[in-house]
């Protein structure tokens, strides 16, 4: 058997032991990964150097080098995040239900670990401290499937937890990583059903979309967000504008960023040129329908494929509707279920598209980029669920316990 | 695009329409579909003798027949069911949280239909009624996929089920069967995420294996339950004995039935020969380990295969074990994470087995036959999870609903 089993079955059993440790235990171990970070910040620097070396060489563009990157600065920030993690509350063990029926039984549903989660995910060898310390907050172990670009940085950050590790009462075995990151190995990690609970991939739709087809391990999907504003007849124009040009421009490669613009035709009539005129000033590449193209030199046309696009960059798809019932089946239809906002003074138009859109959060009057665990106030995030099964929307740390029925009895036999 | 596609399509859209009623007019329909079942029972018993005279040219067992088979008694035991499904908590709309950040944004987290469900089974025509009145409660949308065995008596029942829609004003497409029950519409259907938001198989350990391995829906496993029970050396002598018996012979067939005795050692010594001997008098074939064999000459060798085998049947598999760490170990080995129970008057074992031991429902001096959606309180049962994201356990109507944060501000941006 090979590495992926092998380390899938050391996780398993330290998933069991991990059913042993208290809150303060945990977090004991949290804060000894913290400052362990702090001591060997020059060996993970060196050994991360090893990565952008080889990534220089091999062709990869500036951008994923920076993902990659880890200074002072960002192992400070890591270790930081760690002690933060440590003041959330401990989401296992909480009495969600409590029942006692006619014949003595007594039921007692309560939180517990999933058990064990696997990681697969791309570059930036941060989500390696992040996923392995949310695991560990919340009593899971960890298979981490990290990419080749960062396997040096991951090998230190491991090395470095595992050190952290045997200096507190959890078992090293909790944290896993694999080290051969071939295909293969990931293919395995789609099947381990014998270990995994749960997989998750963070990172591109490409990956994302890899392991949801393939995996037979049960899968939270995160991440796609082609996000729409519909901007509705009676849309204050400041308002419009501001929620326009913020949730485009601010931040254009996350996923709660805009991807299209629906305009009411008559708003669109009297506010749309200057609308795309602002976006243009603002470096922002638009693809429009006939109208916008016909009213807007800049505009290019946008395809079908478009509509379907989450671009992540300084560009964006822009099309005027009907009406609100004309926005909401044009979201439905091209949307990921994440993130969509409309602008309007009617508030039955507000409830309409509330209810009427399918995504995890829904906006009136407010900017799609608030879809994140920390501005939600969860302290932390796992990532944001796109499906609508288990958790949905941004996870904080109840999304990593499963329950479990305990029952009581005294000799109770079904009748 | 053929009969699955097109299906999807008009569930995908009722879904939407579906949001738009209240607990009233959801309940209004059920109880219109209650009393057309029983308006039409001779036209289902007709359509059911079809299915039944074909099944038995094509050789299929009495107890598939009987399976498939509709009576008077069995449709009135239908129609009553969606008049207690009637009196149930509308699990919809909930208000799970709810905060008002400091940027002013209100952010409510509220229950809401899944969507589409798929529900793909074997053989019993009950299952038709049963999945369809369960989404119509939770506003879902659902696709029956049922077997070929039972497709006369499906096609009756959606007919008659379309019927009392049209009296409702719920649209009829929110109930759709297909009637090509060719392996092609089953993959169809796992493929299907256009349309269908989650998929749950019903029936044996083939089509939920089959399913969770082929589909891109995301699925919730139900079913499987291999159970065991341990007697500990401090067993109650009586109380091992009734749930021993009670366990394995009051209804063998179903999930939360026993397949696995474990023994200790001394307990075994003591009392062993004679529990063997009340099993062997109630029909029950036995397969056991060396001990168990060495002892008990109609005892037959119990091969890995057995350990792992969920028999559904008057046949069981003894071991006899060193102690709770062993039988802890036996169980997250062979067990299919169902439904566990010790017997012992040692309140330590029985603290380490219930939090040790990875199932979704763990018991302590009682049978694991209570594991039941009925029996725990919850009115309705879809199926009893053994997965561990979503849902876990005896599953209730809110098994069958997502959640969706709606946000309400008045102009924010992200800072």
């Amino acid at each position: 058997m090979g590495e992926v089993y092998q380390k899938g079955k050391l996780a398993k059993k330290a998933s069991y032991q991990l059913l042993n440790y208290t809150t303060d235990e945990k977090n004991e171990a949290l804060l000894l990964i913290s400052n362990q970070l702090i001591e060997e910040k020059d060996l993970i620097i060196k050994e991360n150097k090893k990565d952008l070396q080889s990534g220089a060489e091999n062709g990869l563009s500036t951008s994923i080098l920076d993902r990659i990157m880890l200074d002072e600065k960002r192992i400070e920030d890591m270790a930081s995040a760690l002690k933060e993690l440590v003041k959330l509350k401990d989401p296992v063990g909480e009495v969600v239900e409590e029942m006692e029926k006619e014949n003595g039984l007594k039921i007692r549903k309560k939180t517990v670990p999933i058990g064990v989660m696997g990681m697969i995910y791309e570059a930036r060898p941060n989500v390696t401290i992040d996923a392995a310390s949310l695991a560990l907050k919340t009593g899971n172990s960890i298979v981490l499937r990290g990419s080749s670009s960062a396997k040096h940085s991951n090998m230190a950050l491991v090395n470095t937890i595992h050190r952290a590790l045997d200096k507190s009462v959890l078992p090293r075995d909790a944290v896993q990583l694999i080290e051969d990151t071939s295909r293969e190995t990931a293919k395995e990690l789609f099947h381990l059903k014998e270990f995994l609970d749960v997989l998750i991939p963070r990172g591109g739709k490409g990956l994302i979309d890899t392991v949801v087809k393939e995996a037979t391990v049960p899968v939270i999907e995160t991440g796609a967000g082609n996000c729409h504003l519909f901007i509705d007849e009676t849309a204050d124009r400041e308002m419009a504008f501001n929620i326009s040009l913020n949730g485009k421009t601010q931040r254009p490669s996350v996923c709660n960023a805009l991807e299209t613009i629906l305009i009411e035709k008559n708003w669109f009539d009297q506010y749309g040129l200057s609308l795309l005129e602002a976006l243009h000033n603002n470096a922002v590449e638009i693809y429009g329908d006939n109208t916008v193209c016909s009213s807007f030199s800049f505009a290019k046309e946008a395809t079908v494929e478009d509509w379907y696009t989450e671009y992540s960059a300084l560009k964006i798809s822009i099309k005027v509707v009907e009406d609100v019932i004309d926005a909401i089946s044009h979201i439905n239809t091209y949307g990921t279920k994440h993130s969509e906002a409309i602008i309007t003074e009617n508030k039955e138009n507000a409830e309409l598209f509330l209810s009427g859109v399918d995504a995890a959060a829904v906006y009136h009057n407010a900017s799609t980029r608030f879809t994140d665990g920390f501005e939600f106030g969860y302290g932390a995030e796992i990532g944001i669920s796109t499906q609508k099964l288990h958790a949905r929307g941004p996870m904080g740390l109840n999304a990593l316990t499963s329950v479990k029925y305990f029952i009581y009895g005294d000799g109770q036999v079904r009748k």
